[in-house]
């Protein structure tokens, strides 16, 4: 694989995971944030990450991925001459639009520039640069470094060929692009997931069922088979006509089902978020959650692993 | 454990793998089907999925797992002296009510009677019964030696300590029982799974995303992530101050995306049918489907076989 400068601008949590999963690959990483100080907290913080990620096996050789995080004095000096930029910063439509008015101005003509958005729509701020063609939206989902999932998202001034650029440079670090070809809110992945949410909203406050049980059906159910084959592969494989013969005997069960949801949003009220709370602090104490979060990246990568590992294997 | 008698009445795909399981805990498991020689091809053909199962590290001894199979003359043969009754005939009402009725009047005082019931609200087969109160729905996920989640319906004269006896069982033989408290449509498994696919029907058909790239989403996102702990918990692991801190933060995001999802339920159409089907065929036509599920459960028994291993461990 080409190496290719690269440079990350913000080095927060999801700024610092970018970071290492470029650096991981081979890619030079120009590093910067305004913020005095942060890119030397960064680079500190990630010679640990990195240390807990060779212990995970994802990683080889934690001193020549360092190497390749070089801090940048300015925003220009970390893109000057570079081939992929993603932006990290703070989720604040004022601060997106300077920076990317910033970046289209200091990067070279080739350059991708990506922004790590998480809802903002994206052509509010990538709109009306000159060089609107090259931006496009790169949100990830956390921890990225194990949930290799990304959502590369087209601003309606997107060119298809930033689009390829971006998605062939995030496979070549490991990472899964899917093409939101339209804006809209929430982008997919979010509003997959919180269609789900608002349904078991619903279910747990109308007491059909615990928030533990809703919990349960995902691990030891919907979410174990989603893993393995997403939500429509499932689908076709239930019939031994696939998807169309699944859809023509059951489409009208199907149909019923989803005229019966609740369709309505949740307003989340205080009572029930107690309610969940509750319940979620009885297992997991507030002053575990950090152990458990450790254990959760533990899991998820051993998890990552072990499907790479058969991916990798004919069977 | 205390081996018990079992009773599977119908032994189609779900029958038999409830038989399987049941046997390969220590079980007698008596068996029977209203259709002539319906048992006996039953039994051939699991004799070929428990070697499979062996093969995959499910099982340890084939042989004596099928000497707790035991064909029954009669139903009323099969639940003589029963304490657990698994009802597995077709989701009929009228079959289903006649069955019910058969069962409460001939097995003993003491037998739980549950039914595998998929979607019809089960107080219309369990009401009006002498024991409706030892009466439950047990609605399993297909494979269910793979995919252990299992719904417990109560109806609304199921007697509480028949949902406890129900779970105890269920859990001895590897499963994982969930509490639906009260009837509700599609229960609480099929709910969630069809408000993922409603929302996903809509952003495909509006040209948002692709069939693929929606698998995608799941498979290397959100479907990891809900394998490893549930929906809930992630969310309890978004923040150090747990779910509270969470939904206090991204309260309004949250409501905000709740409010912006397609509240309508999907048609599901002919186009859209074609669309989906044509994409999924691309990548396993219809002559790959029967591989393609051998595949699917040599995958999710792998999957389980790695949580179960990290469960064991204190990781």
């Amino acid at each position: 694989m080409t190496k290719l400068i690269t440079a990350c601008i913000g080095v927060g949590n999801i700024g610092r995971a970018w970071a290492m999963m470029f650096a991981r690959a081979g890619h030079e990483v120009r590093l910067f944030d305004a913020k005095p100080g942060a890119v030397s907290a960064a680079l500190d913080l990630m010679r640990q990450l990195l240390a807990d990620q060779k212990a995970l096996g994802l990683i080889d050789d934690v001193e020549a991925t360092l190497a390749r995080l070089k801090p940048a004095a300015s925003l220009e000096a970390a893109v000057a001459g570079a081939d992929y930029v993603q932006e990290c910063v703070f989720e604040d439509l004022e601060l997106k639009r300077r920076i990317f008015a910033a970046l289209d101005r200091a990067a070279p003509d080739g350059a991708v520039l990506a922004s790590s958005v998480s809802s903002i729509p994206v052509s509010q701020f990538m709109e009306n640069l000159p060089g609107s063609r090259r931006c496009i939206g790169a949100h990830p989902i956390n921890p990225p470094h194990v949930l290799p999932v990304v959502e590369l998202i087209m601003s309606p001034s997107t060119a298809p060929e930033t689009y390829d650029r971006a998605a062939a440079f995030l496979e070549g670090v490991g990472q899964v692009p899917v093409r939101v070809n339209k804006e809209i809110f929430g982008f997919v992945l979010n509003r997959l997931q919180f269609a789900i949410v608002n349904e078991a909203l619903h279910l747990i406050e109308r007491g059909y069922v615990s928030t533990e049980d809703v919990d349960k059906v995902l691990k030891y159910g919907l979410g174990r088979r989603w893993a393995v084959m997403g939500l429509f592969e499932a689908g076709h494989l239930n019939a031994n006509g696939g998807i169309r013969d699944y859809y023509t005997k059951f489409g009208e069960t199907i149909r019923g089902l989803m005229r019966e949801l609740h369709h309505e949003p949740n307003p989340l009220g205080p009572a029930l978020v107690d309610e969940i709370a509750t319940a979620l602090e009885e297992t997991t104490p507030l002053d575990q959650v950090t152990a458990r979060q450790a254990w959760r990246d533990r899991r998820l990568a051993a998890l990552a692993q072990h499907l790479a590992d058969l991916d990798s294997k004919v069977s």
